[in-house]
């Protein structure tokens, strides 16, 4: 497998999989600006309408390519939300067997989504320990190629397409990109390719506020807790993978931006109700960044709406 | 105002409010195809992306410059939903005051559309005596022009933008139209366009089971109910106006679809779902049509998506 995050990787990756992927549509509210004032053009890339609603389609299927190539068996992963339905549809396109590892108190409608890509599902506890021992004897016993979600070099190669077609769909009419972190794999993906390419547009990463992801990029504090009690249940992972540190400490170490838990959900109720996009709340969080944080001489952000997978019984409180 | 329905009525409507309206998307689904089987290919034209989250924007607009054309020194309609706000809004657009009647237990989240757009909101008892009652008075006192929202010469010339856009867009492409129907203002105007225009193109109508429109449509016998017990929230009222009824007579009286109750939110899961698409119920009544009802000669329906006005506390149960 590839193991160097590089423009050329990069390049490859986007080549590889754009043929199974959405260009995924640009789109703009006017409803939005007035909201978000001083004149600011908000755009938003529709990455819930990427194949298995999440971004995470780009790396996973880059990951599925390669590891074909490579005469892998098949692939393997723990997830209970958007890596493991974005892994079982990649295997399935590539025709590969695919084992996803799942929390058992995960969503219902997660486990469905997995199942319909033809995924085997095997059930384990709710903890990290669990997660990752079940996963790890299972790739020894099946050597199945495992794919991390997010500290993974075809992960983050795959995802960068999202950022070339940013910049050939609008890269002369934006001036930042504002998105969500979690683990970081979206986030230095982004980070790598704009500073390499487009170092003129700003990247901000947006964080639930108990992250203090400024505190590590900049003083290597790392956050006290594993996990983040936070809606946008994409992002609770609390820290950064050892890949993504380097990338994210030289391109973004000063472009953190932290919101609070209402203004996520503000975020997501006016996403929901004037543009009719039902995105889930991990995507709110990046527009919540420039509703209410947005530096002032930021004019023409780009927010990434990195997914929609939100339960059909999902209510805003 | 304009008195008669006719295709050049149409043509002139659909000019003098282009300028000031979204010609919507058309999307598709490659999961959404799936599910309907049988070789389908589904399009939707997303009318809850238009202004004000409904297709109603587009004769509410026409009525408006028309209005203000003859001198009126104001708008006025009852209304609970998605009619108010459109008019509320083309009102401030063309700039005329406008007053809204609306029943006191209108949802909160519709009054604050129609205020937003500067709209005078006068309440009224929850009936429709009172609606009408209050709504007659304040015009003859106000003397502004009322706009019905289906029965309206105005509305229905107006509506018929979305026709043209359609067959602009996709117009060799799709075998047939699959419309909710209610008062039957988008009903007839879409009808009425395209039997004149693209006869080819089959008209269906779909409804709620208990409205019961074919038995109208064919002999003549009304609907016993005045207002139907559905979640199509914006197809309640049961009968279609007196200007539309001749219309759909000649179009579409062997082109009905009933749908059940537990079809139409089959219809909005899977949008919601697959398509991240907040659309409200009434439009998911359209989508229920074809995936559960769907002539078996038809292949390339299009789904008008009618609007996506919905509470962000909504749960589909």
């Amino acid at each position: 497998m590839t193991t160097k995050i590089t423009m050329e990787e990069m390049r490859a990756a986007y080549q590889r999989t754009a043929p199974f992927l959405h260009k995924t549509l640009v789109i703009t509210s006017e409803n939005i600006d007035e909201k978000v004032g001083n004149g600011t053009h908000v755009l938003f890339k529709c990455e819930h309408l990427q194949k298995t609603g999440s971004f995470k389609a780009r790396g996973a299927l880059n990951s599925a390519i390669l590891a074909k190539e490579k005469n892998a068996k098949g692939m393997i992963a723990h997830s209970s939300g958007n890596h493991g339905q974005a892994l079982a549809w990649a295997a399935q396109k590539i025709g590969l067997p695919c084992t996803i590892v799942v929390p058992k108190n995960a969503p219902i409608s997660k486990i469905e989504g997995m199942r319909e890509y033809n995924a085997n599902i095997v059930f384990c506890e709710p903890t990290v320990t669990s997660r990752e021992s079940v996963c790890a004897d299972l790739t020894e016993k099946l050597e199945y190629y495992c794919v991390e979600p997010y500290n993974c070099v075809s992960m983050i190669n795959g995802h960068s397409s999202v950022a070339f077609e940013i910049l050939e769909q609008v890269g002369n009419e934006i001036d930042s990109i504002f998105l969500s972190v979690g683990g970081g794999g979206l986030a230095s993906s982004v980070a790598f390719l704009i500073g390499n390419l487009r170092p003129d547009i700003e990247v901000y990463l947006v964080q639930p506020a108990q992250k203090e992801l400024s505190n590590f990029l900049e003083n290597g504090i790392k956050c006290p807790v594993d996990t983040l009690d936070t809606i946008a249940d994409g992002v609770r992972v609390a820290r950064v993978g050892p890949l993504c540190e380097p990338i994210l400490k030289q391109y973004c170490a000063q472009k953190v931006i932290s919101v609070k838990e209402d203004e996520i959900k503000e975020g997501l109720k006016l996403i929901w109700t004037r543009m009719k996009q039902r995105i889930e709340p991990t995507a709110a969080l990046a527009f919540a960044g420039v509703l209410y944080h947005k530096p002032a001489h930021i004019k023409r952000p780009l927010v990434i709406l990195c997914g929609g997978n939100v339960d059909t019984n999902y209510v805003i409180n």
